[in-house]
């Protein structure tokens, strides 16, 4: 049995953080409660006592990861004024860390798994719709206030700018190396003031630094052959 | 056994259709191939005559759904000239049919089962890396030809284009109806001309209804509740 004095809710996500480790390590297919237990330290009982079964517990880690997103687009919206709310939503959702890159990994094993399953896939597509309606509120919300283009579609444009994003995070879950971090926010920043027109500059690339976890004076490293690391962005090439 | 007079690449492919099926109804989670050889009227033993083990038919499977996809991306573009040859391969990679939704789907069922297997995951990403570079031929070939903007940077622009329709597809993929086919087309047309500049608004129309399957007379039919169904194209709101 699990100690009694350990809050119970703290646990759940401990064992849900010790699931998403094995699923990048062996793959969602197959798992076993004993292979997360063992991930933990735990017997297979304490797991059963904090999930009624594996599905449960996969459910639980899913919403969590997802949730986790949410609440930082939403902290990232909170920090910023105008438009600048928007553009930090998004990089939240754009895959700068490692650990961004596993959160869309476990996340696709889970929309894998999804397919032919119609509860999982409804269960599913529900949590993405919350992602475009964040999304959409506010633009929407923006555009009231006159910082968008007005004739903008916002709900259009809340799904293309999140599908903008995940699909380039689908290369970087199959362990592609590219995009790279300067090729995402090039991109990002491209489509972003293409769609909902210029942005600060200065202000910009102080939530891109942020957002990629990255000190402000750490941007534009050149490594050694020559490219460019880190999070430099607002470079055009053009 | 299989009858002998069948043409042995014929009948792969026949199972590989039926792979499909099987996943796209029950996942390809425990997948078994007496499934598919239910599905198909077969014994296990004619599935076995073809393929060494369920791997091997799974990996045909995917290959040939994604150069399926790559051939007909080819053939759309062969049948255009300048800019339009680029539209063209975009539309047919954009989920406009039921079957290409479905492609969708099984890939994206492939894909979640790749996490956490390295073996799998090199062979996806190898995959998605062709995408790319048929895209990045194209923009670069044309770029060649002054067609488009002399500064764009011909990669990044492909792994973005690929991106967004790959991207726009995540939804359709977990059963959403949104975006529907008009928006799906708006957001391609805006996106690409962002990036590209504009197209020949009438030629474009007619691409888009070939990649759509539609005759080029069925567009933009009212369905009951006033929304456009079908394959409006070019119709900006702002």
């Amino acid at each position: 049995m699990a100690p009694r004095s350990v809050d119970s809710e703290a646990r759940r996500i401990e064992i849900a953080d010790a699931a998403c480790k094995v699923i990048l390590q062996k793959g969602v297919e197959g798992l076993r409660l004993k292979e997360i237990a063992a991930e933990i330290g735990f017997t297979t009982g304490v797991i059963q006592h904090y999930f009624r079964n594996k599905e449960a517990l996969l459910l639980f880690t899913k919403t969590r990861l997802v949730d986790e997103k949410f609440s930082r687009m939403r902290s990232a919206a909170l920090r910023e004024k105008g438009k600048l709310r928007l553009y930090a939503m998004a990089l939240e959702l754009l895959p700068l860390t490692e650990r961004d890159v596993e959160m869309y990994k476990v996340l696709s094993a889970f929309r894998g798994r999804a397919i032919g399953k119609p509860a999982l896939m409804d269960l599913q597509r529900r949590r993405e719709r919350m992602g475009w309606d964040m999304f959409a509120q506010e633009t929407v919300a923006l555009q009231a206030t006159g910082e968008l283009p007005p004739g903008l579609d916002a709900e259009r444009a809340a799904i293309g700018l999140v599908a903008f994003i995940e699909g380039l995070a689908l290369p970087l879950v199959m362990g592609s190396r590219i995009p790279d971090h300067e090729t995402l926010l090039l991109l990002c920043n491209e489509y972003f003031e293409a769609t909902f027109g210029p942005l600060p500059r200065q202000a910009a690339s102080t939530v891109s630094h942020r957002a990629a976890r990255v000190p402000a004076d750490n941007r534009g490293v050149r490594r050694r052959d020559g490219k460019i690391y880190g999070t430099t962005v607002n470079v055009r090439r053009d």
